[in-house]
């Protein structure tokens, strides 16, 4: 019967046997023999001593090499010092299968050496770390809408027009049709809102930009809830509960994996409660005094966001965005003229927008001379149209990118580390 | 305070205020109007009294239509015979937004005019349960393999190649190269088990089959876990025990829409502990009883399974089927040359296929030679080969497709029904 090294702390005293790879090893003597096993549960310090292990395992050890594939049993016991706080007392060794110059060795490699080895490199602590961390957000982010009424409808990523012009599409043949990989679900999730009142989707989402920075991935993951009858404050609320929730819930449950992330986390543990909120023309004089090329009316730019967020301990709202640069849908204020109901979310630590989202404009007529003014093609957008053909009603909602927010909580500075196998301009392998 | 009708048996007594979308009414007579409303929580039946409501919800009583958004405000009582065993003596009325002839009206109308018009269908009684459905099955998935150890790794959509040949793939211009559609994670989970032990993915897949059946989808969802040290028969194990926790969870959390699906569940009642595994040996004799035409040595067709399945009141495995018919990945059996470790699930009911999987060759010098066998490109697949060349390991994993278990769990005769938005030949739209 095999044992998972995450669960050695429950059988301390009897004998088990682990199966891994062997992260490391360390021949100090002829009397005793150190193994790190790796079994994707963590880390086991297995060590073997003459005379109270198995002759053949010191025999054999001498085959031992990093990655080896072996299974090793041995008796568990409390060692503070180790990983996990416990260690085996090994008493056999068989090696599964060998390894030869496995690529990755202690010493440091460059970054497009790991990434054309990214396959490999998952196996490494801190990216097996960073992908926990990944792994629970997803998690906490479901567990989040499916606790509060929400019903997860999936987005087609096959869609035959886009949301926003066709610049930075993917496109591919559809049989005798042309198909565009969908850069956002949140049309669809418009409709669903009116099917389920509050609906979210989740999937993969596509953007052919040529860009390589930091914050940028080809292929990403989003999450996009939508809520009937919920105006931009209503949102900037559920926004700001639910960044709360899956922000505490990852540092709390994956505590291990950040510290191993050297990640000092004492700042996110303060993002609780109310977030600042600023209106768009709040937020430009902040910009202004330390960016003076900043001309009013713009986005904002990476270091505009860090201005913005580098005045506050929390994540930031910055609403009423020009309507000028927003999406066709974004709901004007009738009460200011050429501002929208939009919201963005900054995160703290300089990361940047890690939401976007607002008020979507719920009058047919408005809807259908902005999509003109946008010089989108009418006919594409009839099914959408009839969302506020039959029953029309206020509606917001946003999105969240997932790997900003890994990078954000693991304090990477680079996004290609929070997606198993990234996909960036000049880069689709492995 | 707005209240959904999901949580009116907590209010009752006290005055409420309902928004939502009419889905149906009647004006019995001049003193009495009923109004179904809908919110995407439930329906709740309002009932408007002269004399008891105010006299100008009486009077806007003729401007209601179907799908309509309203506000509704009175208060919740017990009643039995309605649904969700509370109405709602209104006493207020507000018309939101106006519907003029809602496009689905109660009655009949041909699928392909439903299917257009799907982003409205969606609120209909039985879209809506058969979408909630899904929505509960696929958190009953992720809390499976995240409470059993797994780890999330979502693979990636954009590959450079393919895992089973260029035939029904889909393909983009990836800037300068060309990239292929995701039909399976698989690769990627093998590599994935051996940095986690345990691994799933679960993402949307995508095959450029020119079929026109009622069990296929051109973008359909599909979870794929891998176990490193899992042999077959640990994985038809894992694959039993899945089964019977998606099922029986879903069966138990979402009885109200199976009921409004009208699907008996006493058949899914059953599907717990160990389910029959034949022989593909074995599976071939009971086929040819009924299908005298059967060629052994070849893959099964929808009435094969059909035939096997009718025998068991349980979900059957087959297994070790001819190496010939399946992936190259596919370990051969040692001990039974030509017939592979590979195993498929067949749901009961005639719903065929649920799951297929098996254990995968571990041997590089086998894998080279199986690659070149099936004309592959042997330097696409490098990095998975990779995975042999360092620590090779015995593993095993399965796919489950979503669509198809949806359909089986609400006996629904075709599968367009299980997703939100269907892709299939001849449909992109909407």
């Amino acid at each position: 019967m095999r044992t998972y090294i995450s669960d050695l702390k429950d059988h301390i005293g009897e004998e088990v046997t682990l199966k891994g790879w062997v992260y490391n090893y360390r021949a100090s003597s002829k009397k005793i023999k150190f193994l790190i096993l790796r079994d994707g549960t963590g880390l086991c310090q297995c060590v073997y001593f003459k005379g109270e292990c198995e002759e053949e395992a010191i025999e054999l050890f001498s085959e031992v090499t990093q990655e080896a594939c072996v299974e090793v049993t041995g008796v568990p016991r409390i060692e503070e010092r180790s990983p996990g706080g416990v260690e085996l007392g090994a008493q056999k060794l068989k090696i599964l299968s060998k390894t030869v110059d496995y690529p990755i060795t202690p010493k440091e490699h460059g970054t497009d050496f790991l990434m054309n080895h990214r396959h490999l490199w998952l196996r490494s602590k801190k990216q097996h770390a960073a992908l926990r961390v990944r792994a629970e957000l997803i998690s906490a982010i479901r567990d989040f809408f499916n606790g509060d009424g929400f019903t997860l409808v999936d987005a087609p990523i096959f869609t035959p027009s886009s949301c926003e012009g066709t610049s930075n599409l993917f496109e591919t043949n559809y049989f005798d049709d042309k198909a565009y990989l969908s850069q956002s679900g949140q049309l669809y999730m418009e409709a669903a809102a009116a099917a389920f009142g509050k609906a979210y989707c989740f999937g993969p989402t596509f953007r052919a930009e040529k860009s390589k920075t930091r914050r940028h991935l080809i292929e990403f993951w989003m999450v996009e809830p939508e809520v009937a009858f919920n105006d931009l404050y209503d949102n900037m609320e559920l926004a700001e509960k639910f960044v709360e929730y899956i922000i505490q819930r990852t540092i709390k449950n994956k505590a291990e994996e950040l510290k191993i992330l050297e990640r000092d986390t004492s700042g996110l543990e303060k993002i609780k409660g109310e977030f600042p909120r600023l209106h768009y023309k709040e937020a430009v004089e902040i910009i202004k005094k330390e960016n003076p090329n900043f001309i009013d009316g713009d986005d904002f730019g990476g270091t505009d966001e860090t201005i913005i967020s580098s005045k506050f301990d929390k994540p930031v709202f910055v609403h009423h965005f020009p309507s000028a640069i927003k999406a066709f849908y974004m709901k004007e204020d009738e009460n200011e003229k050429g501002y929208s109901l939009s919201c963005d979310m900054l995160g703290t630590d300089g990361y940047g927008e890690i939401i976007g989202g607002g008020q979507r404009e719920e009058s047919i007529d408005v809807l259908q001379d902005k999509i003109k003014e946008h010089n989108l093609d009418m006919k594409d957008f009839q099914w959408y149209l009839d969302v506020r053909r039959y029953g029309s009603f206020p509606h917001s909602g946003f999105g969240l990118g997932i790997e900003r927010t890994v990078a954000w909580i693991c304090g990477l500075p680079h996004i290609r580390e929070t997606i198993p196998f990234p996909r960036m301009y000049g880069r689709l392998h492995p």
